[in-house]
């Protein structure tokens, strides 16, 4: 495939460097075979591409594609009349008889078919890629049974072939009891989660496996053995883990090796321990948090001080974050959990990478890496995570790969 | 001009009705003259306009088009690495000896000029037309001088002859004590505030008189002064009042037949009566309320008992509320201060109108306002206020009238 130059960009490249960012500045970049063959000052290009015309960006700031690392953009209906239900005072039993709840998802997504998941979750997802996304994770957990699960894993796949975009699926039959096993969480696992999987498995439908642990939905010994099926597969495994309470979930799964552990608005210092000992990335979702009317943040000293990897998603999904922005996503981390503008950058590129097992691909701008790319209309990186409701995207630059 | 019919729409007219959102199902628009001529059901049509062609618009919900009635869109600089610093433990007195604060962006106005000035406010002024929005009040406040005052409030209507929309201008020279007044704020209203807006007034550039009532800003006797001047010159006043504590400033306002008071999370019982009295609109700015991370909130169900109307708007500026989306502050008012979706849309449509003046003109769906609207890919207008970082316009419709 031809060379590429593209060149006069500020490249914060989020490797790890003594500047911030790891800014490089005047810089250009080599692109060879869809991957980033060099990164360099523009008057430091290789000698052998001095005939590859460069093209210019006239200083703009050029960061890797973003990355939504945690999302639920597949599932049916909206919970719109239920969020006005509730501003309106309307009681729990009555948005509950009115059909409110993650019930009612759980039902309009078994009542659409794969057709009109894709079709309703495209919107979304172009919300995504406009602001600079080249990568996004889509959990199933709104079908809960075995055909409903592999449905919505099918419909994520779907995405990809729509779109120039990777998708990441997670399956998340442990996410809700649903309504006919209701009381019955030890057999919905045994006849409908594990067996989901294992099917799912079998299509090559899942990349990784997640799961709900909070006293709502699943304890730390159902997702164990969830995870222990997972793992006979060689599947990853991550968590939604202490969102309400602190269950040990994050811990449970640091010892099967989590690729990431989310939310943690309750972790403890030995779920902190643990996730540094496993390597778990803690991935935070502030719009869960600001939709639900959080007031107990995540431990972000405590994960910095441990060096857990900390990732910003959206967590896109109808009932606690109807959120289609990665760039709010990024500002709410700041302005809720007090991370830097850094902090949030690397959270939506290098470790959303590694929340997903695929930090040796993406999320970085250094050779070898995929040459996908975000390049802004602004002059310093804070700007990304300090406006509010904006969309500076100048291009998105996602080069395919042999 | 011709005769146009939009039809096929849930219409939600914004007017009072007995049913939520004065929603008209079925409904079709009878467009004349740059204005409604009438709103009726498909099936209701005028006799006379059968032979008019009717637009379909497969049942979209449609609205006046949005307004944004507070905004400081104008202004030089962002104040990026200022938040940057912050987040990273900068002292307040660190970010000072770096310039920032308020200073920072008086300093980035002042130096640059009008044309400047209107190129860096078109991209936030597009993030709002992207949305629907048809009119946006624009402030003056960060030049500070005569001359830079003017030249702010010259840059705002040079924006109406790009783009179309309509903008109100609000002179603010009351906005702050700059560094070369300091301690000598009734020298700066004398000198300036007074001045600035009589030079304001004598070229038109002004639409109403505003000014910011606080501890750290003016006081309600200082203020006093400005809106004798702006009673002078017939033109009306509003304020930001209230947002840190309770100066009294609303009461003052109103006392002006104020068309607004601004923020007011400090706003007591008495300010609620006098607002109540003279028919002053509340806008509330919850932008600003995020982004500082404030924990009072104004008080709604005392504006609700009391009849005082809500308004809701983005408060964009570069210190408190970088923020360019007015469905994201609909959502954050409803989030953070319990407004219905309902109040929060009436709030950017029918009572930013009446904040800016313009009740008669715009902000309902009614025979004889401007024919301003905004259609939707969404089928509940609870949609608009329940999605977060999502812009569902289909079409944004602004018929120029006579
Ligand atoms: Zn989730
Ligand atoms: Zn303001």
């Amino acid at each position: 495939m031809p060379r590429k130059i593209l060149s006069d960009l500020r490249i914060a490249t989020m490797q790890a460097a003594d500047v911030p960012y790891g800014m490089v500045e005047h810089g250009a970049i080599g692109i060879e075979d869809g991957r980033v063959a060099w990164v360099a000052t523009v008057d430091t290009i290789p000698s052998d591409w001095k005939s590859v015309e460069a093209e210019q960006f006239e200083g703009r700031l050029v960061t890797p594609a973003l990355i939504d690392c945690h999302t639920h953009i597949v599932h049916g209906g909206n919970r719109a009349r239920e969020f006005e239900m509730r501003l309106e005072g309307a009681s729990y039993e009555e948005i509950a008889r009115a059909g409110g709840g993650i019930v009612s998802t759980v039902s309009a997504t078994r009542a659409v078919s794969e057709r009109e998941l894709v079709e309703t979750a495209l919107p979304r997802l172009d919300r995504l890629i406009a602001e600079g996304v080249s990568t996004v994770e889509v959990k199933s957990g709104y079908g809960l049974t075995i055909n409903d699960e592999l449905k919505m894993l099918r419909a994520a796949h779907r995405l990809e072939k729509l779109r120039s975009v990777r998708i990441r699926t997670s399956y998340l039959g442990a996410h809700a009891v649903p309504p006919e096993y209701k009381g019955r969480a030890d057999a919905y696992v045994d006849e409908v989660a594990i067996p989901g999987l294992e099917a799912a498995h079998a299509e090559g439908l899942a990349d990784a496996v997640d799961g709900f642990c909070e006293g709502i939905a699943f304890s730390p010994e159902q997702m164990a053995r969830v995870f222990d099926k997972a793992k006979q597969f060689g599947l990853p495994v991550k968590l939604h883990a202490e969102q309400l309470s602190d269950l040990g979930g994050a811990k449970l799964a640091a010892s099967y090796g989590a690729i990431s552990a989310d939310h943690l608005e309750y972790l403890g210092a030995d779920g902190i321990t643990a996730m540094a000992g496993s390597g778990s990335v803690a991935v935070l979702l502030p719009g869960a948090f600001y939709f639900l009317r959080e007031t107990r943040k995540p431990p972000v000293e405590g994960l910095r001080a441990a060096g857990v990897p900390i990732a910003v998603a959206t967590d896109c999904n109808p009932g606690s974050s109807p959120m289609t922005s990665l760039l709010l996503a990024m500002n709410m981390a700041c302005t809720f959990f007090r991370l830097t503008p850094e902090e949030a950058l690397a959270g939506v590129t290098r470790e959303a990478a590694r929340a997903l097992g695929l930090a040796d691909e993406i999320g970085t701008i250094a050779p070898g890496k995929r040459a996908e790319l975000a390049v802004w209309d602004v002059t310093e990186p804070a700007e990304l995570a300090y406006r509010i409701g904006d969309n500076p995207l100048h291009r998105r630059i996602v080069e395919a790969a042999p």
